[in-house]
């Protein structure tokens, strides 16, 4: 990396920055066939792939004056793993795409390669090839694939009245910790921004959630209410999410001191907020819940998402990148 | 799409764009689960996967003054598949993302559907799904999924000494089309300007490849000269372009009248010019060449490219969307 010092994205070709970028991407036990051709090779054990695509770009989904390079890898990585575990799948494979500004420090590439190694890595899913552009903004483009390890998928459609509803993760952090960036108090809660800037999908596999009998599952990424509401329609069901639950509760603690300081009520963080990634799942009543998820609702014969327990407090919204 | 008339990707929030853009994508035989979940499901038929992803983004490689929304999914699609195909797959599926301008027309998406659709339902390869995000750019993202058939993928790294140097598809004619478009003369040679806004990848399965013995492969994307000197370089082997060969000489006669108008050397188009999305193969001397395909030089001992049966006309670059 000494030689990239004071170099820019502009300053090196195209084979170049990928040379330096594809050298931080891990292998994987399904990588077949890594970087450096037209396409990569991957294992699809039981003849099926989950696939999946997310697009982050600077602005909409994260600043380059708050974020640094490794943190947008993680974020990025964390993002397309949710999307696959959420189907009840084991990633395995990314394929990464990179829109750069040519003003971009090289070294930024491999801050950001650094960042997706340090999600995949440790879960043995391989980043089996890349593409760099050129562009006005910083955008990260990823293709992930999964491993459905012989299981039918776990759609947004198959939750049934009288499912529990439970979630697993964190609740309203990665939003509190907008908001403190929002207001320049970075600083007061690190561990809250943290949760914003480098995001943790809390199980790196869907297998153990599909196992359990899971009826119904997505990942939070647009806001409790909104995801939940997402589930209510795909099943034709209603959902009752209840303020008095452990979990809810309990996630207002670590907010507690933030919302005091910018005056927001934690239970806007908690319903409303984004790009947490946690994973909210229907199980029948009859089965247990996976290890990490806790109770937070039931499915009901309605429509839509009703709350109990306590009132909605005003400002409460999901997050849609567009007007509407 | 009557109700879509006069609204631009701003009035319409996430869920509708989507719903929209999602209505016109094909399935195919390998799509198991299309659109609308946390991640499609796709077959895998040989428990592999030939996986890439391609950016697009206005003004590197498409303008909106010069392509509809249609040519421009025409465009993305010929790209990924080129890719797939250049491995010896046969493209299965794609999952594109899009980043949107708010002040884009909503039927754009419609337009960019339907070029999509253009190119993958013929061919069976569902595009099963998708992400939209605001850009500032129209930017489009195709991850792309073939399937090996049991083979070994063709690499780059295989071409020997000895083997023929073959190609198929169209060569120089989308540099000549950019050349037209940039000069204002779009009306002139309107077949030359169509094979740069659409070009077409000249096999939909690279399985007949394969299967004719090809030792090395890669899709034309960045000019003749600059994909054959990859191919080179991942072989450690020189090439012979032969300038007197049929396919090249033939080549020139398309090309001709635009050349005189521009005041351009067909070769430079020829050997230079990217966006083709033909395809380089080599095989082995006794083997024969697969359909369409047609000699242009042969694998030697050395390094790097030679061209023979003529000179190198000033002015051949390869494509490089970055500085070097």
């Amino acid at each position: 990396m000494g030689e990239l010092t004071g170099l820019t994205v502009g300053d090196l070709d195209e084979a170049g920055l990928l040379a330096q970028f594809t050298a931080h991407l891990p292998a994987g036990p399904g990588t077949i066939l890594g970087p450096g051709d037209d396409a990569a090779v991957i294992a699809a054990p039981d003849s099926r792939a989950a696939v999946s695509l997310d697009l982050l770009t600077e602005g909409s989904h994260f600043r380059r004056d708050w974020s640094t390079g490794f943190e947008i890898g993680v974020k990025s990585a964390t993002a397309n793993v949710a999307d696959i575990v959420a189907m009840g799948a084991r990633p395995t494979s990314l394929v990464v795409g990179l829109g750069l500004p040519l003003d971009l420090p090289a070294s930024y590439l491999i801050d950001l390669a650094k960042g997706l190694a340090h999600v995949c890595e440790p879960a043995g899913i391989g980043v089996v090839g890349g593409d760099l552009i050129q562009a006005p903004q910083l955008l990260v483009a990823i293709a992930a694939y999964g491993d459905l390890g012989g299981r039918s998928p776990v759609l947004r459609s198959g939750a049934r009245p009288g499912d529990v509803l439970a979630h697993v993760g964190a609740l309203g952090q990665s939003a509190a910790g907008l908001a403190l960036l929002k207001a320049g108090r970075r600083d007061s809660h690190p561990n809250l921004v943290n949760a914003h800037l480098q995001p943790i999908c809390p199980l790196l596999s869907g297998h153990v959630i599909a196992d359990a009998g899971a009826t119904a599952m997505m990942d939070v990424s647009d806001g409790l209410l909104r995801d939940a509401a997402r589930i209510a329609t795909a099943s034709a069901v209603g959902l009752e999410i209840d303020l008095t639950s452990e979990a809810i509760v309990e996630a207002k603690a670590p907010l507690a001191s933030a919302g005091e300081v910018l005056e927001v009520d934690p239970l806007v963080w908690i319903l409303g907020g984004g790009e947490d990634h946690g994973l909210i799942a229907t199980f029948s009543p009859e089965a247990g819940l996976p290890p990490g998820f806790a109770q937070i609702g039931t499915v009901t014969t309605g429509a839509g998402i009703t709350v109990t327990g306590g009132e909605l407090p005003d400002g409460v919204a999901g997050w849609d990148h567009f007007g509407g």
